[in-house]
Protein backbone atom coordinates (compact mmCIF):
# COMPACT_ATOMS: atom_id res chain seq x y z
CA UNK A 1 0.00 0.00 0.00
CA UNK A 2 1.51 3.52 -1.05
CA UNK A 3 1.64 5.58 2.43
CA UNK A 4 0.05 8.21 3.11
CA UNK A 5 1.86 11.51 3.53
CA UNK A 6 1.00 14.46 4.99
CA UNK A 7 -2.91 15.42 6.08
CA UNK A 8 -5.07 12.91 7.01
CA UNK A 9 -7.95 12.89 9.15
CA UNK A 10 -8.86 9.79 12.09
CA UNK A 11 -10.72 11.65 14.59
CA UNK A 12 -7.70 10.57 16.58
CA UNK A 13 -5.18 12.14 18.99
CA UNK A 14 -1.54 11.45 17.97
CA UNK A 15 -1.49 9.24 21.10
CA UNK A 16 -4.58 7.34 20.29
CA UNK A 17 -3.17 6.47 17.08
CA UNK A 18 0.09 5.12 18.78
CA UNK A 19 -2.08 3.02 21.23
CA UNK A 20 -4.36 2.30 18.30
CA UNK A 21 -1.52 0.33 16.73
CA UNK A 22 -0.11 -1.76 20.13
CA UNK A 23 -3.90 -2.65 20.56
CA UNK A 24 -3.81 -4.63 17.33
CA UNK A 25 -0.86 -6.84 18.76
CA UNK A 26 -2.21 -10.10 19.98
CA UNK A 27 -0.82 -12.74 22.20
CA UNK A 28 -1.21 -15.23 19.25
CA UNK A 29 0.95 -13.56 17.05
CA UNK A 30 4.22 -13.22 19.69
CA UNK A 31 4.10 -15.81 21.55
CA UNK A 32 7.23 -18.89 22.13
CA UNK A 33 6.93 -22.34 22.40
CA UNK A 34 6.43 -23.47 25.51
CA UNK A 35 8.87 -25.87 26.88
CA UNK A 36 7.55 -28.80 29.87
CA UNK A 37 8.99 -30.69 32.37
CA UNK A 38 7.59 -33.55 34.52
CA UNK A 39 6.74 -32.65 38.17
CA UNK A 40 9.27 -35.70 39.08
CA UNK A 41 12.60 -34.74 37.50
CA UNK A 42 15.36 -33.30 39.61
CA UNK A 43 16.30 -29.80 39.83
CA UNK A 44 19.73 -30.64 38.75
CA UNK A 45 17.41 -31.97 35.46
CA UNK A 46 15.54 -29.26 35.21
CA UNK A 47 18.47 -26.49 35.19
CA UNK A 48 19.94 -28.81 32.61
CA UNK A 49 16.56 -28.76 30.25
CA UNK A 50 16.57 -24.94 31.26
CA UNK A 51 20.23 -24.70 29.65
CA UNK A 52 19.54 -27.17 26.72
CA UNK A 53 16.75 -25.44 25.52
CA UNK A 54 17.63 -21.75 25.91
CA UNK A 55 14.75 -20.39 27.73
CA UNK A 56 14.46 -18.21 31.34
CA UNK A 57 11.19 -20.51 32.32
CA UNK A 58 10.20 -24.17 32.43
CA UNK A 59 6.26 -25.16 32.70
CA UNK A 60 5.88 -28.44 34.58
CA UNK A 61 2.98 -30.54 33.78
CA UNK A 62 1.66 -33.64 35.38
CA UNK A 63 1.36 -37.36 32.98
CA UNK A 64 -1.84 -35.60 31.40
CA UNK A 65 -0.11 -32.91 30.37
CA UNK A 66 -1.53 -30.50 32.25
CA UNK A 67 -0.51 -27.32 34.23
CA UNK A 68 0.78 -28.14 37.22
CA UNK A 69 3.93 -25.44 38.26
CA UNK A 70 6.01 -23.13 36.84
CA UNK A 71 9.78 -22.60 37.64
CA UNK A 72 11.72 -19.87 37.04
CA UNK A 73 15.88 -19.01 36.87
CA UNK A 74 15.32 -17.45 39.97
CA UNK A 75 13.22 -20.25 41.83
CA UNK A 76 15.89 -22.36 40.59
CA UNK A 77 18.88 -20.72 41.80
CA UNK A 78 17.24 -20.08 45.17
CA UNK A 79 17.11 -23.90 45.18
CA UNK A 80 20.52 -24.29 44.17
CA UNK A 81 21.78 -22.23 47.49
CA UNK A 82 20.06 -25.33 49.84
CA UNK A 83 21.61 -27.70 51.29
CA UNK A 84 20.36 -30.31 49.61
CA UNK A 85 22.05 -32.34 46.66
CA UNK A 86 20.35 -30.92 43.08
CA UNK A 87 19.52 -34.51 42.00
CA UNK A 88 18.02 -35.19 45.02
CA UNK A 89 15.41 -32.48 44.96
CA UNK A 90 12.14 -33.10 42.21
CA UNK A 91 10.68 -29.22 40.98
CA UNK A 92 7.35 -29.95 42.44
CA UNK A 93 8.90 -29.36 45.43
CA UNK A 94 10.31 -25.61 44.52
CA UNK A 95 7.64 -24.80 41.86
CA UNK A 96 5.01 -21.89 42.04
CA UNK A 97 1.71 -24.24 42.22
CA UNK A 98 -1.65 -23.78 40.55
CA UNK A 99 -3.39 -21.93 41.37
CA UNK A 100 -1.57 -19.28 41.95
CA UNK A 101 0.18 -19.48 38.54
CA UNK A 102 -0.99 -16.32 36.42
CA UNK A 103 -1.96 -17.39 32.53
CA UNK A 104 -2.89 -15.86 29.55
CA UNK A 105 -4.99 -17.14 26.24
CA UNK A 106 -4.14 -16.76 22.91
CA UNK A 107 -6.12 -14.21 21.97
CA UNK A 108 -5.84 -11.36 24.69
CA UNK A 109 -3.84 -8.33 23.58
CA UNK A 110 -0.20 -8.36 24.40
CA UNK A 111 -0.40 -5.15 26.00
CA UNK A 112 -2.51 -7.10 29.02
CA UNK A 113 0.49 -9.50 29.51
CA UNK A 114 2.65 -7.20 29.73
CA UNK A 115 0.97 -5.48 32.46
CA UNK A 116 0.51 -8.98 33.97
CA UNK A 117 4.19 -9.12 33.85
CA UNK A 118 5.19 -5.94 35.26
CA UNK A 119 2.56 -5.84 37.94
CA UNK A 120 3.25 -9.68 39.61
CA UNK A 121 7.00 -8.97 39.00
CA UNK A 122 7.78 -12.16 36.72
CA UNK A 123 9.75 -12.91 34.00
CA UNK A 124 6.58 -15.15 31.23
CA UNK A 125 3.14 -16.39 31.03
CA UNK A 126 1.70 -20.01 29.73
CA UNK A 127 -0.52 -19.56 27.13
CA UNK A 128 -3.35 -22.44 27.76
CA UNK A 129 -5.95 -23.79 26.66
CA UNK A 130 -8.87 -24.39 29.15
CA UNK A 131 -9.95 -28.33 29.29
CA UNK A 132 -12.37 -30.54 31.10
CA UNK A 133 -9.48 -31.93 33.26
CA UNK A 134 -7.60 -28.89 33.18
CA UNK A 135 -5.61 -26.58 31.63
CA UNK A 136 -2.97 -27.15 28.20
CA UNK A 137 0.33 -25.14 27.81
CA UNK A 138 0.52 -24.28 24.25
CA UNK A 139 3.08 -21.69 24.69
CA UNK A 140 4.83 -19.06 26.41
CA UNK A 141 5.02 -15.15 26.85
CA UNK A 142 8.19 -13.35 27.99
CA UNK A 143 9.68 -10.02 28.67
CA UNK A 144 11.85 -11.07 25.29
CA UNK A 145 8.71 -11.44 23.26
CA UNK A 146 7.70 -8.06 24.57
CA UNK A 147 11.00 -5.91 24.25
CA UNK A 148 10.87 -7.86 20.35
CA UNK A 149 7.42 -6.22 19.75
CA UNK A 150 8.81 -2.81 20.66
CA UNK A 151 11.27 -2.66 18.89
CA UNK A 152 9.11 -3.97 15.61
CA UNK A 153 6.92 -1.11 16.40
CA UNK A 154 9.84 1.07 15.43
CA UNK A 155 11.08 -1.36 12.11
CA UNK A 156 7.71 -1.14 10.89
CA UNK A 157 8.04 2.37 10.20
CA UNK B 1 -1.33 20.96 25.77
CA UNK B 2 -4.63 20.54 24.28
CA UNK B 3 -4.63 17.68 22.41
CA UNK B 4 -4.52 17.76 18.75
CA UNK B 5 -7.81 16.18 17.58
CA UNK B 6 -8.50 15.19 13.68
CA UNK B 7 -6.60 16.87 10.62
CA UNK B 8 -3.42 17.69 11.28
CA UNK B 9 -0.11 18.27 9.03
CA UNK B 10 2.99 16.41 9.79
CA UNK B 11 4.63 15.42 6.62
CA UNK B 12 4.73 12.15 8.00
CA UNK B 13 3.35 8.70 7.32
CA UNK B 14 1.26 7.11 9.90
CA UNK B 15 3.34 5.01 11.10
CA UNK B 16 6.71 7.58 11.45
CA UNK B 17 3.96 9.65 13.66
CA UNK B 18 3.16 6.68 15.62
CA UNK B 19 7.14 5.79 15.92
CA UNK B 20 7.80 9.74 16.87
CA UNK B 21 6.59 8.84 20.30
CA UNK B 22 8.93 6.17 21.02
CA UNK B 23 11.62 7.76 19.60
CA UNK B 24 11.23 10.64 22.00
CA UNK B 25 12.10 7.43 24.96
CA UNK B 26 15.67 7.79 26.53
CA UNK B 27 17.45 5.53 28.47
CA UNK B 28 17.52 8.66 31.37
CA UNK B 29 14.11 8.30 31.98
CA UNK B 30 13.89 4.44 31.76
CA UNK B 31 16.76 2.93 33.81
CA UNK B 32 17.09 1.40 37.08
CA UNK B 33 19.66 1.67 40.20
CA UNK B 34 22.17 -0.73 39.48
CA UNK B 35 23.65 -3.42 41.80
CA UNK B 36 27.20 -4.10 42.24
CA UNK B 37 29.77 -6.38 43.67
CA UNK B 38 33.17 -6.74 44.02
CA UNK B 39 35.47 -9.42 41.70
CA UNK B 40 36.77 -11.15 44.86
CA UNK B 41 33.52 -12.38 46.34
CA UNK B 42 32.27 -15.55 45.94
CA UNK B 43 29.52 -16.90 43.52
CA UNK B 44 27.24 -17.81 46.63
CA UNK B 45 27.53 -14.45 47.95
CA UNK B 46 26.58 -12.68 44.33
CA UNK B 47 23.39 -15.52 44.11
CA UNK B 48 22.58 -13.89 47.63
CA UNK B 49 23.19 -10.53 46.56
CA UNK B 50 20.81 -10.96 43.53
CA UNK B 51 18.12 -12.03 46.28
CA UNK B 52 18.39 -9.03 48.35
CA UNK B 53 18.60 -7.05 45.82
CA UNK B 54 15.93 -8.46 44.05
CA UNK B 55 17.74 -7.95 40.74
CA UNK B 56 18.56 -10.35 37.97
CA UNK B 57 21.98 -9.00 36.96
CA UNK B 58 24.98 -8.00 38.72
CA UNK B 59 27.83 -5.49 37.66
CA UNK B 60 31.15 -6.64 38.89
CA UNK B 61 33.73 -3.63 38.97
CA UNK B 62 37.38 -3.54 40.98
CA UNK B 63 38.55 -1.48 43.91
CA UNK B 64 38.31 1.68 41.64
CA UNK B 65 34.25 1.18 41.15
CA UNK B 66 35.25 0.55 37.31
CA UNK B 67 33.47 -1.87 34.93
CA UNK B 68 35.11 -5.13 35.03
CA UNK B 69 32.20 -7.67 34.24
CA UNK B 70 28.81 -8.71 34.32
CA UNK B 71 26.78 -11.25 36.01
CA UNK B 72 23.34 -13.00 34.96
CA UNK B 73 20.99 -15.06 37.22
CA UNK B 74 22.01 -17.54 33.95
CA UNK B 75 25.58 -17.40 35.08
CA UNK B 76 24.88 -18.15 38.36
CA UNK B 77 22.92 -21.01 37.58
CA UNK B 78 25.39 -22.41 34.90
CA UNK B 79 27.88 -22.17 37.94
CA UNK B 80 25.46 -23.82 40.43
CA UNK B 81 25.97 -27.10 38.13
CA UNK B 82 29.34 -27.81 38.64
CA UNK B 83 31.57 -29.53 41.03
CA UNK B 84 32.83 -26.70 43.27
CA UNK B 85 31.66 -25.52 46.32
CA UNK B 86 29.61 -21.79 45.62
CA UNK B 87 31.66 -20.39 48.10
CA UNK B 88 34.47 -21.47 46.71
CA UNK B 89 34.76 -19.86 43.39
CA UNK B 90 35.09 -16.22 43.46
CA UNK B 91 33.03 -14.78 40.40
CA UNK B 92 35.47 -13.19 38.00
CA UNK B 93 36.28 -16.55 37.04
CA UNK B 94 32.56 -16.94 35.24
CA UNK B 95 31.82 -13.35 34.36
CA UNK B 96 31.26 -12.25 31.33
CA UNK B 97 34.42 -9.53 31.04
CA UNK B 98 35.63 -6.16 29.57
CA UNK B 99 35.67 -5.46 26.64
CA UNK B 100 33.17 -8.56 25.88
CA UNK B 101 30.36 -6.37 27.81
CA UNK B 102 27.44 -4.01 25.85
CA UNK B 103 26.88 -1.22 27.63
CA UNK B 104 24.88 1.84 26.72
CA UNK B 105 24.74 5.45 27.46
CA UNK B 106 22.30 7.81 29.57
CA UNK B 107 21.08 9.95 26.30
CA UNK B 108 20.91 7.06 24.04
CA UNK B 109 17.29 5.81 23.27
CA UNK B 110 15.32 3.48 24.62
CA UNK B 111 14.43 1.56 21.33
CA UNK B 112 18.14 1.21 20.46
CA UNK B 113 19.08 -0.38 24.05
CA UNK B 114 15.84 -2.96 23.35
CA UNK B 115 17.55 -3.17 20.02
CA UNK B 116 20.93 -4.33 21.55
CA UNK B 117 18.84 -6.73 24.15
CA UNK B 118 17.27 -8.50 21.64
CA UNK B 119 20.11 -8.77 19.29
CA UNK B 120 22.90 -9.55 21.60
CA UNK B 121 19.99 -11.94 23.62
CA UNK B 122 20.66 -10.38 27.00
CA UNK B 123 18.41 -9.28 29.83
CA UNK B 124 20.57 -5.89 30.61
CA UNK B 125 22.89 -3.11 30.04
CA UNK B 126 25.13 -1.37 32.48
CA UNK B 127 24.37 2.48 32.00
CA UNK B 128 27.83 3.72 32.38
CA UNK B 129 29.92 6.97 32.07
CA UNK B 130 33.45 6.78 30.16
CA UNK B 131 36.38 7.87 33.03
CA UNK B 132 39.65 8.06 31.83
CA UNK B 133 40.51 5.13 34.04
CA UNK B 134 37.39 2.45 32.82
CA UNK B 135 33.81 2.76 32.96
CA UNK B 136 31.58 3.98 36.20
CA UNK B 137 28.04 2.16 36.23
CA UNK B 138 25.69 4.50 36.83
CA UNK B 139 22.91 2.64 35.99
CA UNK B 140 21.07 -0.78 34.45
CA UNK B 141 18.67 -1.34 31.71
CA UNK B 142 16.72 -4.62 31.92
CA UNK B 143 13.55 -6.22 29.64
CA UNK B 144 11.96 -5.29 32.68
CA UNK B 145 12.48 -1.22 32.13
CA UNK B 146 11.54 -2.05 28.51
CA UNK B 147 8.16 -4.23 29.04
CA UNK B 148 7.38 -1.31 31.68
CA UNK B 149 8.03 1.52 28.91
CA UNK B 150 5.75 -0.31 26.51
CA UNK B 151 2.54 -0.75 28.80
CA UNK B 152 3.33 3.21 29.72
CA UNK B 153 2.92 3.78 26.39
CA UNK B 154 -0.82 2.89 26.47
CA UNK B 155 -1.44 4.28 30.12
CA UNK B 156 -0.50 7.85 28.24
CA UNK B 157 -3.61 8.17 26.22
Amino acid sequence: ARPRVGYFYTGKTRNELLTHNIKKMKVSEHFSVPVVVNEHVSVYDAITTMFLEDVGTLFVVDEASRLQGVLSRKDLLRASLGQQSLQEVPVHIIMTRMPMIKVCKKDELLIDVANKLIENQIDALPVINEKNDGLEVIGRVTKTNITRAFVELVKED
